[in-house]
């Protein structure tokens, strides 16, 4: 059978929100250079709680995203790194960063005029 | 200022949440061909509740990405239509339908992977 979102009981809609994700877009987008350690991507990604970042990064491992690996050093140092299947994605997510960035300010005004309606 | 999702403050990060979410991509994709009343577009979106249906089109409208037409028969119709900013989006929200059916069987197979571990 193919994979079609549109059917309620096709597991592409949680891919959906998966890849659709603020936080999954922002992460696979800072491991776009290479492995971070969490306090980085944690610093890189502005303002994310530890338990979304931590939550996200589990997600994204489950699904065979993101690679995590625990260096045994004092104190232990945890890697994060794009699968393949992850790095499938980055063409994706940057556009939607691109939309994102390139559109706000249409957003914003089509926002202010239905809320003055 | 230049537009940065991963700025705390910088309104890119609800425009990603938008444009990434499950119910956003499915309308947007079911309009992709023009104008779908409501009713077409509950039921060609399996599932969908009332509730997220009208709340998630309220969104986009009030984005600017669809709009929404009243016309004046009994019962009143209501259609929905992308607008040129909703058009916009048909190539990456297609590029998130084809990720996520591409790839579903590997996802599921990292997942069963990962919870047997």
């Amino acid at each position: 059978m193919k994979a079609d979102p549109f059917n309620r009981n096709c597991g592409s809609r949680q891919v959906i929100d998966r890849i659709g994700d603020r936080w999954s877009v922002l992460i696979v987008l800072a491991l776009a250079h290479g492995e971070q350690r969490y306090g980085e991507l944690a610093q890189r990604i502005d303002g994310v709680s530890q338990k979304m970042l931590t939550q996200t990064l589990r997600g994204l491992e489950r699904d065979g995203i993101v690679t995590r690996t625990v260096h045994a050093s004092v104190p232990p140092r945890v890697d994060y790194a794009l699968t393949d299947l992850g790095r499938s994605l980055l063409d994706l997510v940057a556009g939607m960063e691109a939309w994102a960035t390139t559109h706000l300010g249409e957003v914003e005004a089509a926002r202010a005029r239905y809320d003055a309606r």
